[in-house]
Parts: structure tokens; C-alpha cells; sequence
């Protein structure tokens, strides 16, 4: 079992939820406002995605990012800041014609344009989603042309990639680009556990996925909707690191609407029950190997 | 562990192998044959796809797979046959420009034409595919309104789906395909493992399937390439049925390239060495509750 | 996962641990005060050995835990009663010739002896181990015949077992007893984690207990020590029930000592923040089917 | 998965089973003559209980395991020879009394004594087993303070000893040993699989054992009866090695008696159809860091 572990929190993500809960922080000031909160309440890391202020929905304007991760660094909050680049991936098929001959594919960009925010801003982490796999019913491509592209781009600059497993597959192939050489020591893994329709979230969904964990890595996991809280205590009986966060749960506990702080302070409250204890930011660093300062 | 295991021969599959073993039936007629050689050699079930005699590479024209079927028929076979219904679901993106804004989707079918040769083959048994992953680095794309249109036309017509399943995620989908009612009982589960990037055709990735396999349902599993063997015995071990064929392994060991007949005899030698034996055709056909006699 | 959990606390034991922890109870006025304490802290069910008043060590005296189920009933405290029957089991070898050819056995009891107070005192529940295993470096023996005596003879007075496993053959032991009719339905099944040596305290080894667990049985898991709050979290995470107690481990956190209101109350803090909750006495005794009233 | 595997025959063991299977070889020559026998068939390892020439019952007469060894040598038989040290090990209760208050403890030997034989014939390895189980409704108590004499005892001679796990507690036990420092690096661990009750002879089973191996050691399996074969492959599947002999299994298949050299065969049939191939004798030697020539 673990006994220092990183705990991040994804205070906002891209999808429509806003309307659900109040507590999604929204603009840029609202993000860096939440993350010092959450700081406070003793996070390690923050995972974050940006949304455009008008209409609440996600944004991928690299200015909404920049602010954010200035106003953190501006503001004096410790916290490693992770941002997300699972951007331009689906492949929408033609909502008139769903089962038709020639769907129309939206949506899909090339790879440099997904690090345009992060070449901008700067982070110390971003996400680097492997899979291809069913995703809310649509497709969801994380080409492998494109991960190599992320993978040696986001090395060059310094930021380092957390890789996000959906299923065991998604596992075999972080191995593969492992062997391959793409990523600096230690990889850090993500497993996504609980996202429909991808490994679930159970005891023996993360064996599984833990059994094909490669040598020497920095992992956690994180678990969607009522599954975040057991997710948290399975992943530090594991040895992992943990996420919770509204961008994965919007509820405290059935019919009670969360906020981050809530979450994160639930979470640390799991993890000290079971006799671990919070890691540290500079811990944390050196654990990961991160190079932004 | 299963005593009275259900063999299938994969004998010729789609991909471009036939210069690789000259063992592969092409023609409708080396089909027919090649299945009439691996039920003499005690195989329970076969899996055709058909080829297009000039190109040798796959076919998907009805006429081909009728004359397989009316030749096995015809010749007297006492056979499951089982026809694949995997076409038309690889999103392929422009190899001019493979990290592309504009990706050219091709080749994807409605359902209904994915059918065309089944209502006119009438096979036994028809696979349905419900993953979307990553396969030769391309989408494969079964999108859960195609599975639903394709499950319930062919339950009308009464050929048995085989549920081919490649990672967690799928087998957490079939689950909910269940729910919704989509398959007569007992539903049949085939356990594709060791597809790059899906699960591994290892104990581990096996025993994780299993532990997510519905009640009461009829299943086997494959290995891809040198994990044939291996996974005949694993699925045994495991209590499930086994497939073997050239259509997932062109070599019977190391350098030494098998025949469709003597992978056949291999997994029989498994079998029964293991304590179990082979499923009678008749016995297949009430453990599956197949309907077209 | 489970919802409704049932909490026990085993709030003294056998094991010469006064000295270590003052807030162990030894008299049955002390005993019978601690159950009234973690019956309002929450708990469902208490575990309980009984203590000499005079050397504070290990009584057998069936007095002592008369006095305990009837201070615990006359004072009116709600809860379910178990108590152990985990005596005169150890074969223990002389200690100035522990090589030697000839061992002195001492201690090791018919069992008709080891249920006189079970017989006089009439709990709800009482212990059956079914271990033959090494503790504490001496053999622990559980002895079939033995095993099924006390079987018998609680099933005719009514009181319920609670089988004790320690290890995967015991599972297998327990398997087969159900299979000669021993149990009522359903089967209470207790997962010992972490004693050395048996099971490890761990995920995966309680995944491959619950591996073997028959169907429809009413199950639970401990662990000893510094694993107590994990395997909590992990019996819960599994479907399990939880037992918490100064019996298996003397500490609230690293180098603080614990009392057992303050073990129960990080118990139920656990069960909650994942989302389940106490199971009452009265569900409690309906799911265990339990005779006594 | 293992390619090159080492393949052990348990010619004759020690229970009473001659007279139900005639194969089983009984004097020292017949025992000799078998070894070379799977020797030729291709065997590495040779394991060997003696028996009484006139009862056929088991014996542990030095003079016995002498000659066994001295005639295998002079034969010029290239195997590894392996003998056991399992014996007086069981706490026999009073049959008369089986329940009683004075168990008549039998059997129980000073493990200097288990060594004679040992000592006299100085094998290539001998057996160590560290459990405290039912075997077959007894105790069999092999006591951590003998345990510990045995293994500094063939160390200081050269012997290598073959550690015997039969549950997941005598994993943590062998660990626990390693981590004294009482074996010479590599650690031999077999894992014998469905003796009741232990582990039984399951994938899940080996699974759970293979999750507690020490890392660097030489490990093998095998099952009991019925389930040799399918322990055969499993352990295969699993990277170990194999053992198979009469004293494990009588029957080669339903109602069949087996002689030790068509179990060998059988086993290296299973091993070759699965990929992989027997060690020779001086890779073995070499792989187990052997010390007598």
C-alpha cells in the first residue's frame, strides 16, 4: 500500500455539466480561484480543462488556458499543474444518418494543433490519451501516428505526458510506445476506470489493469461518478495515486451536490483512514521527474 | 474445467496471407473442402469468410458465401457453420495524409448490407463484433446502432450471433446488450485475445474476461499467432470452448507452416490430454439452441 | 459493491494485550460497558472473549461470558452477539525441547468442552474455525471431526456459526462442509486477512478468498493490525461485511492508541464515504436468518 | 510463458498404492530401472519416496535412498535427483479417541533425523516443505524451528532444497524465509496444487499462488490425480515448470491406468504443443545453481 500519494484534482472538464452543479468553476479567474481552494485543502496536482465564459461549454482557446495557468503561477498557489490535450479526437458520424454510407467526420485534428495551448501555456503535466475506443457511443481515435507526434513534441518542450488507460488493451499499447522509446523516466500512467465502455471500475478491473503495469512507473487511478470515492480507496490499497474532482463526479453523495473542496477532502480523509498520508508538491516533483520549475 | 468442448476452425479468414501459407482456401470449392477435411478431423464448428478467387483476398460478395454454404450442405458435412459478418467497419483515414484535418473516411457499411450475405447464405451461426478499438493501427469502428440493427435482424431470421468480444470494455458492453434484450438465450460469447490492441492472450487477461462473463452463457476463446495453442489449453483450463484455424495462425510451430486440418489435430491432442473431449455436432447444437437445422 | 454493511466489533480478544492498550475491557461489567459504547457508536454485531478479572488473560470460564450476554441483554443494548469458540485448539510442543520426538500437547479440548459456554450463555452467533494452519508458530488444529461436532451441536440449540477462514484451503474445507449439510442457510463466512501465516492482508488475496466463496453465503473480511482499516475499505469495495476491534489491532493510526469506539467510528467513517451505509440489527438478523431473539 | 521447462517424475511417493496400480515401482532397483526409464523419455528430474521391498509401504531406511542414488549413478542415468524429506511430520490423534482430551502424538521426528538419508546419499535436491495443514484430515506440522534446521542443515552440505507451498500462507512463510536468508539464491518453490485442503488445483489457484513468488526463483507446480495434466499446462501458461509420476496420479485418463513413463510423455506432448520445449538436465543444473556434480 501506498504511503505518500498524489492527489489530483480535475476541477472543471469539458463536458455540459455546468447546468447539473454550480460549483463548476467556469472562467479562467473562477478555475485558478477553485485551484487554490483545492490547493489549500492540500492537493498535489490540478488536472485542467478551460471553458468559454459565455456559453459555459468547453473551450479550447489557448488564451483560456494561459490565464489559467498564469493566474495559479501569479497567484503563488504550489500545485502541479496538469492540463488536458483529449481534444479534436471523436469521430462524429452524421447525427441524420447515423447508420449511413458516408458519415461525416468533424472534429478531428491534426496533433500539433492539440499542443498549441500547451507549447503556450506551459504546464508542468498534460494528458496524453492512448485509446481507441467506444466513448459515449462515438468513436473516440487517439490515432497512434498522432500519440508518437504528442509523445516526442510534448518531450521536447519539458511537459510531461500522463498517460490515460481506458482498458487493458490501452495498457498493452502504453507498453508498446514504452518499448518504443517515447517517453522519459518514470512513465506516468492514468487509469481511467468506470467510463463507459472501457475497463470498469471494480476490484478486479484494477488488478487487471495493475497486472500489466510496466516497471518503475508513477500510476493512479481515477473512477467516474459514484464510483470516484471507492476508486480513491481501491487505488491507494493498490499503491496508487488517486483523482477526484467535478470533472468526473458531480455528487457528494447520492443527491448531494459536491464541490471540489468537498471531493478532496473526502478523498484525503480516505486516504488517511487507511494509513497513507498526502505527497507533497516537491515530493511529487521528484517522484515524476518534472522538469518545468 | 469443460468436459465436451465446442472446436471451431477458422479455416481461411480475410487478411492477405495467402502468399504467406499456400494452405489457405481461396475458392468456394477449397472451402467446402477444407471444412469437409477439418470435420472428418472432429471439429464441431467452422468460420468461413470467402475470398475472391482471381485477387485471393477477401470477398464480401453474397454468391461466394451461398456456394460455400450449399456446397458444405450439399456435400453432407455434419457441421455448425458460421459465417463472419466483419466488414465495413474500419475507419480508414487518407494514407496521404494520415495526421490530417479531413481524414477520407472508406469502407463503412450500413448494417443492413453487412447482411446481405447471410439472409442469402443462411449460416448457422454469424459472428458480431462489438468493439470499437484500435486495430492495425486503424479504427474499427462496430457502432453500438449498427450491433443493435445487426442483433436484431438476424435473431428475425434465426442465425445465432457469436458475440466476439476484445477487451473489458466489450464485455461490459455485451453485458448491456443483454440488459436491453438484444440476444436469445443462451447468448454466445467468443473471446478474441491477444489482438493487438485489445487483451493479451495471457492467463491474467483470460481469467479477467471470465470474471465479467454473463450467467448462462455458451463460450470460447482464441488466440491470435503463437497464442493459438496456448489458449486452446487456457480455455479449457478455464471451463470454455476453442477455436483454431488458419485464419488466426498460419504455423503449427515455429518455421513449420500448419495446415487448417492439422491445427485441428493439435487442439484435439490438447483437449483430451487436458481430461476433456471434443462436442459432438448434435450436442453443440442443443447447448447453443441453434435454430436453423 | 455492498450497501448495507454489517459493522462488528471485536472489542477485547484473547491475546495478552492489556498491558499494551489500557482501553481493552477485561471484566464482563467492562465488556458489557464497551458493547453498550459501540452498540451507540453504530455497530451491528460484537465479537467477545472473555478475560479473568484477577491476571486479565484469557478465560474460559463459562460464568464469565454468561454474565457478559446478560449484562449485554439486561441493559437493553441492541446489537448481535457473537462469541468466539476458538479454545483448546493449539497443539502446543515443549518449549525446553522444541525439536523434540516426543511434543507435549497441552490444551487441545473435545469440543463438547468448547461449547459449554456457548450452551450456557445462548449468543445470537458464536466463532467456528476451520483452520489447520501454523499461528504463531505453533500448529492452530481444527480437527474435522471436531469441526463438525460443534456443527452439529449449535445448529441444535440454534445458535448461529460464523466459519472463519484463513487461507484458500479452508475455503475449500468450507466448501465441502456445506456440501455435507453442516450450515443452515445461508452460510456466515468470516475472512481472516494478514494472520501470519495464512492469506495475506491484501487486495489480491482477498480477491482469490472471494474467489471460492459459495453462492448466497453472507460474508465478511478482518484484517490484523495495521491492515484493519484497509481490508475494511477492501471487504466493502468487494461486497463484504467489516469487523474493526481492540481483538485485532490496538492502534488508530501509527503510534496512537485506539479504543474501540474510535475503531468503529473510522470504520463506519470508511463504509460511508463510499457510499454504503450500517446495516441495522433487525436487517442484519433477518439476512443472517438468526434463531435467537 | 516458459520456453524451456523442467520436468520432474514423483515415481513412486508414499502412500499405500501399490496394490492399485502395478507400475508403481517398489525396490530400489525397480525404482532405478524407472528412472532410466523417464530419463529416456525425457525427463529432467527424477523425484523419489523409497519403499519397504516386502510391505511396499513407505520406508525411511537410509539404506534405501542410498542405494536408489548409488544405482542411478552407476547407471550413468543423466537426471537430477530429488528426494524427500517429508516425514515425520503428521500428529496423529488416538483413533480410538479421535476427539479426545489427549491426543497420542506419533510420528513426530527430530529433523536431524529427517536427514539421515540425506546425508547419505547426497542427492542433487531434496524437498522441504513448509506448511502447517490438514492433510488428509491430520495435521501435518512441519514447525518453523524445524524447518529453519533443515534448510541451514542442506545447505551447509550442498543439497538444494526444494521448497513445498501448498496454500498462499506458505507463500508468505517461504518469503518470510528468504527474507532470514536460509536459501542459497535461486529459491525452488513448487507449488503442489489441490492436495485437501490447500490451494485447490485451479487457473484462479495458481494465479493467486504466482501473485506471492519470491522474484528470481526457479518455480514449478503440479496438480493431484485428475487434475496432473490440466496443472501441466496451466503451470506452462504460467512461465513454471511441471512435475507428473504415479506418486502424484494413478490414471492416464478415466479408468486407465498410467505407468511413469506414459505420464512423461503425456506431459511433454502438452509441453511441445504449447510452444515450448523440456530443459536438459545441464541447463537445468545450471538454472538452479546446483552444487553436487
Amino acid at each position: 500500500m501506498k504511503r505518500d500519494v498524489i492527489v489530483t484534482c480535475a476541477v472543471t472538464g469539458g463536458a455540459d455539466t455546468t447546468g447539473k452543479n454550480p460549483n463548476i468553476p467556469v472562467t479562467p479567474k473562477e478555475i485558478a480561484d477553485t485551484v487554490a481552494e483545492v490547493a489549500a485543502a492540500g492537493v498535489t496536482m490540478v488536472h485542467c480543462h478551460v471553458r468559454d465564459p459565455e456559453t459555459k461549454k468547453e473551450s479550447w482557446k489557448k488564451e483560456h488556458f494561459v490565464e489559467v495557468v498564469d493566474r495559479i503561477r501569479d497567484q503563488g498557489t504550489d500545485v502541479i499543474i496538469n492540463l488536458t490535450t483529449a481534444i479534436g479526437v471523436m469521430v462524429d458520424f452524421d447525427s441524420n444518418d447515423p447508420v449511413g454510407l458516408d458519415p461525416v467526420v468533424t472534429d478531428f485534428w491534426r496533433p500539433e494543433r492539440r499542443l498549441e495551448h500547451i507549447e503556450a501555456a506551459m504546464p508542468d503535466v498534460c494528458s496524453l490519451d492512448v485509446p481507441i475506443m467506444n466513448y459515449s457511443d462515438s468513436p473516440y481515435c487517439n490515432l497512434p501516428e498522432h500519440v508518437r507526434i504528442l509523445a516526442k513534441r510534448v518531450r521536447e518542450i519539458g511537459v510531461k505526458p500522463e498517460i490515460e488507460a481506458f482498458d487493458l488493451g490501452d495498457m498493452w499499447r502504453t507498453q508498446a510506445y514504452i518499448e518504443e522509446g517515447l517517453f522519459e523516466e518514470p512513465p506516468m500512467i492514468q487509469l481511467c476506470m468506470g467510463v463507459k465502455y472501457g475497463v470498469p471500475a471494480t476490484t478486479r478491473g484494477i488488478v487487471a489493469m495493475c497486472d500489466m503495469l510496466p516497471d518503475n512507473c508513477v500510476w493512479g487511478a481515477f473512477g467516474i461518478g459514484a464510483r470516484q470515492m471507492p476508486m480513491v480507496a481501491q487505488s491507494v490499497l493498490m499503491g496508487g495515486n488517486v483523482r477526484v474532482g467535478l470533472e468526473d463526479n458531480l455528487y457528494l453523495r447520492k443527491g448531494v451536490l459536491a464541490s471540489n473542496v468537498q471531493l478532496v477532502e473526502q478523498a484525503i480523509e480516505i486516504i488517511e483512514s487507511l494509513g497513507s498520508n498526502v505527497s507533497t508538491v516537491s515530493n511529487a516533483r521528484k517522484a515524476l521527474n518534472l522538469r518545468i520549475q
